[in-house]
């Protein structure tokens, strides 16, 4: 067994049980800086957290002094010695080597990620490497607090996490473009028919939740969209809960609940890596999270929204019109300027949304929401759906969509209907909006968009 | 907002604190008995746990005794009335109606899911139906808690969660036939070169291992492999741990810590679910899991269990010979008749294994490990990697690959390489084994398999 490590996280919580001890730090070399006053002063991450750990090595050691040239930024070493006060300023203890194991040595000539500022551009050609750039570094423990949290957020309430499909045989009508699937070495369709990379879970996650209940999905989904923005990818993860006898106003309830705890609980589990993004990134950070537990939801109808827009006074490239789509440039503008809150949307023309929406009552529009947040815009999408076996059948022939092919889908009306809601969260928006990186690229591990996906 | 119901679950674990109460339960109509004393009785069942309630409708009201005729199997309703405890034998509750609310009904000539069993071949062309049985109820309950379970496992040793991508573009050697990905309505690639479906996450674990310590993947992964078995899907989710400073002993150690951890955890929180599995489907259930936790890993090398194996005296299809993979009536041999516990088969030649794992000083074979279960065979496969970057190429060579695809996976042993280790854990194979279930097609709920990708 290789000897194990004390987590640096785990020195720097509790380092008064470990003061005076010998104890041993595995990571890899930030940077190496020695004095004229006879010791070296080693950085050391190991990825538990953002602080690296200082280790001592004093020149009057001759075997780690030996070592000296080959520890450089990136070297993989093992650390054993006396964790001790530090009289440095800005960090309580530091480590004072007796032994030192270097795995692995990084060629300061040739490693890529020496000491400085480096641009997200450059990184992302050595996605390889830059997890270990702090920004990266705390952008993943925070992305993995989310995930986390949100499982908890839907276990704790009775959820059941659904694994949808990844392949399926329906194009999922109006999502736009997907990408098909076929098996590598074989002339036939391997399914049988054409099959495609999914949109969304959600058609599926109605299934089971016209069975279990309440469930969730949170899964890897596609579009094939020729797009280069800061906020899209090819391949991007989403969060999808799905509540049997639940509406619109009940979807509304859990969107706000599972945000509020969700922010709550990074904010109460990352501060480090928060006030890093904070003093690097985004200096708004703390204040747009902190709003988020304050202020409810402000809960206005699409038709509402048109009419503050068209008040508005605001120069917008795309004016506000009844029946129109809100562009990026309203929503922010809703939720930044007007109300400087979370915004939810509702009751949408039903011409501007997919056939399974709920139709009001009015027969003019929709029981869906939008929810949007400063920075990221709309961060949620969802509705109530239509459990009326009817009404779907005619929003179908209304979209010129084969009922053919959503046999399954309709069975779900035919067969114990009954009122359901659900709402999509994409997830990389959501580390978008707690971290505060602007291109969507450096909130996901392997960023794939049109022309790129290595590693 | 509709009116939230309490889950039968919640009844049943405490129902003391709400006997004599008027309370509301949302579900699906299972069975409705009308007997000649002037009462009907409905068991209805909302997904919350495998037990139905009772629910009593009383012939003496006459607005209750007129809605009888469309409370049938599969209806969608809401029962409002007093919880009592119950006269009958074997649940201590009941539920008295006062009103009932017929959200959606289900046809008796039309609907499939009459009670009666049903084959699960049956069951799987109608998979939007099946999850309303109490079979794929159960499976659908414990996958949950198995998914739970294992994100707790690692979240609480400090493992973080990394979403390694699903689209790639290496077709990763010696992994089988894989699936293409094209952009539907594009002449050239969407990627700017061949894109395939991922078939494992680890060569990007190991580079989030390497920056951050311990991490561990939980998604899709795929084989176009045109194999129709009980055991093989086109589409699987896998656990990926991935560890930096550990060799060969400490992921053994690892799998066997993660396997003891979640089959204990199900046997604490899914009794019913596993009982029922124990009853019906498999009679040794109960015994096996507890094996798992009192029983430790045996651990023998591949040479051992070749010897083993040809001293058997067993007739096997194919004889075990050193240098030849292990068949499954072979694992299942040393699994379920020589050893009776889980066995992990350790040091395979390293002509039978990828790339990646590591040379051991015989240079003849691989710090591979295979762990084999009763029932399912191996459910655990995992390997130290070669971080010694010349004996890593030396292996490349040797397996005919091309260096140039693979230069970022090198860069990992050119800078900060460090021992470290890792397994997959099929998930699915693991529902089978926690379960019982014969058919992998029912341990997932959209099973991708040649010629069926429906729903």
């Amino acid at each position: 067994m290789i000897p194990t490590g004390i987590p640096i996280k785990e020195l720097f919580r509790s380092f008064s049980s470990h003061l005076g001890k010998d104890i041993r730090v595995n990571g890899w070399v930030r940077t190496r800086r020695d004095s004229k006053a006879g010791i070296s002063f080693v950085e050391l991450n190991d990825g538990s957290c953002l602080k690296n750990l200082q280790v001592i090595i004093s020149h009057d050691n001759p075997s780690l002094v030996e070592m000296l040239p080959i520890i450089t930024t990136g070297a993989g070493i093992s650390a054993f010695g006396t964790l001790k006060k530090s009289p440095a300023k800005g960090q309580p203890i530091e480590l004072e080597a007796k032994e030192i194991t270097i795995y692995g040595t990084a060629d300061p000539v040739s490693y890529p990620l020496q000491k400085k500022r480096h641009s997200f551009e450059f990184l992302r050609q050595i996605a390889h490497l830059r997890p270990r750039t702090n920004t990266i570094g705390a952008v993943t423990r925070v992305r993995n607090r989310l995930s986390y949290t949100i499982h908890r957020f839907f276990q704790e309430r009775g959820f059941y996490y659904i694994h949808t499909p990844i392949i399926t045989t329906s194009d999922c009508e109006g999502a736009g473009e997907v990408f098909r699937v076929v098996a590598e070495h074989m002339e036939e369709e391997f399914f049988g028919r054409p099959t495609y990379l999914t949109v969304s879970g959600q058609l599926q996650a109605e299934i089971f939740a016209l069975a279990l209940g309440k469930v969730y999905t949170f899964g890897p989904t596609f579009r094939a969209e020729n797009s280069n923005t800061r906020r899209h990818l090819a391949e991007f993860w989403m969060i999808e809960p799905e509540v049997a006898f639940a509406d619109i106003e009940d979807n509304l309830k859990l969107a706000e609940e599972m945000l509020r705890q969700i922010v709550q609980d990074v904010l109460d589990n990352c501060d480090e890596d928060l006030q890093f993004f904070a003093r690097f990134i985004d200096p708004n950070l703390i204040g747009r999270l902190e709003m988020i537990i304050k202020k409810p939801f402000e809960v206005i109808t699409y038709t509402e929204a048109v009419k503050i827009l068209e008040e508005s006074g605001e120069q917008f490239d795309y004016p506000a019109r009844w029946g129109c789509d809100l562009q990026a440039e309203h929503e922010r503008y809703l939720t930044e300027k007007k109300f400087k809150r979370p915004v939810a949307v509702i009751d949408y023309p039903r011409t501007l949304k997919p056939f399974y929406m709920k139709v009001n009552d009015d027969e003019q529009t929709v029981a869906a929401m939008d929810v949007l947040v400063p920075e990221v815009g709309e961060i949620v999408g969802g509705s109530e759906r239509e459990y009326r076996y009817d009404v779907l059948v005619e929003q179908m022939k209304q979209k010129n969509m084969n009922l053919e092919d959503y046999q399954w889908y309709l069975d779900l009306r035919r067969f114990g209907s009954v009122p359901h809601a659900g709402f999509g969260l994409g997830f990389e928006r959501l580390v978008q909006f707690v971290t505060g990186v602007q291109n969507i690229r450096e909130a996901i591990p392997f960023p794939r968009t049109p022309g790129h996906a290595l590693f």
